[in-house]
């Protein structure tokens, strides 16, 4: 299906992406995972997003999140997000060349939820025209503790099937 | 995989359903869609929703959103789901039987969003052991109109392939 034109500047992140990570954060211990992360879209001016990760060594489930990319004018794009911990996040974004930069707009929780105050996002791809690798990280201030490191992970984009 | 023990309450939505809806709102005319609605789990003790729409005539992908339902104790659960459109919510909801009450906690939407100002949503399940049916209405508040019946569909659980 063609890209709507309004998310080209957000083409370099399209497709099924698979790697590994790892995380640390001042409450608890670090850890190390393997992820698949999917950006598609169905023509329309916006891209969806999905991911998963598992640990690293026991293959156990760990955490997944999902959401939308808005394309709006100008390279700029709205991320909407929202984990089954029950935090939602709400980011401006910026495209330059092949990076993302996600600046938080809001973060809610749920009662029950973690309290959360700050997430910050980069996502940015190298791809030499051979292999196409996507590195991110990101940044949260959670439970009392300001923004702090949390995650870090490299992915190598998947060939179509 | 063994469903989450939290998660039984929310074992009668669990699988993925197909149907027809329609949609109406006094800013837009009445209009018919299909859709399919997944609840899937992990083994944790939220289940995943997601869902899409198509125009019933001309079959052009018009809706999806994504979420989760936490479960909580005593037939409790907290729902977090996104929109594309740049609208979140977060939900209280409670499980009576078969019906999924969700009361809004807050909604939030990106500034380029529509504004919405509260959404209602009933979740009901008619299974009598041959063919179970979901049903379920949205209602919402929105570019300055009250809380306003939007939508209601009826879905038929797929067989497991």
């Amino acid at each position: 299906m063609q890209l709507h034109a309004d998310c080209e500047p957000l083409a370099f992140l399209l497709g099924t992406w698979r790697g590994a990570g790892e995380g640390e954060y001042p409450t608890i211990g670090g850890f190390r995972y393997t992820e698949e992360v999917a950006f598609g879209h169905a023509g329309k001016p916006f891209v969806a997003y999905s991911q998963k990760t598992k640990h690293a060594e026991t293959g156990q489930p760990l955490h997944v999140e999902t959401g939308y990319l808005r394309a709006l004018a100008d390279d700029q794009v709205e991320f909407v997000v929202v984990q089954p911990s029950g935090i939602v996040e709400l980011h401006h974004g910026m495209v330059r060349g092949a990076t993302l930069d996600l600046v938080l707009l809001s973060v809610h929780t749920t009662p029950a939820a973690k309290s959360v105050s700050d997430v910050q996002r980069v996502i940015h791809v190298e791809d030499d025209g051979d292999q196409a690798i996507l590195k991110y990280t990101v940044a949260m201030a959670a439970v009392g503790e300001p923004l702090t490191h949390h995650l870090r992970a490299e992915l190598i984009r998947q060939p179509l099937v």
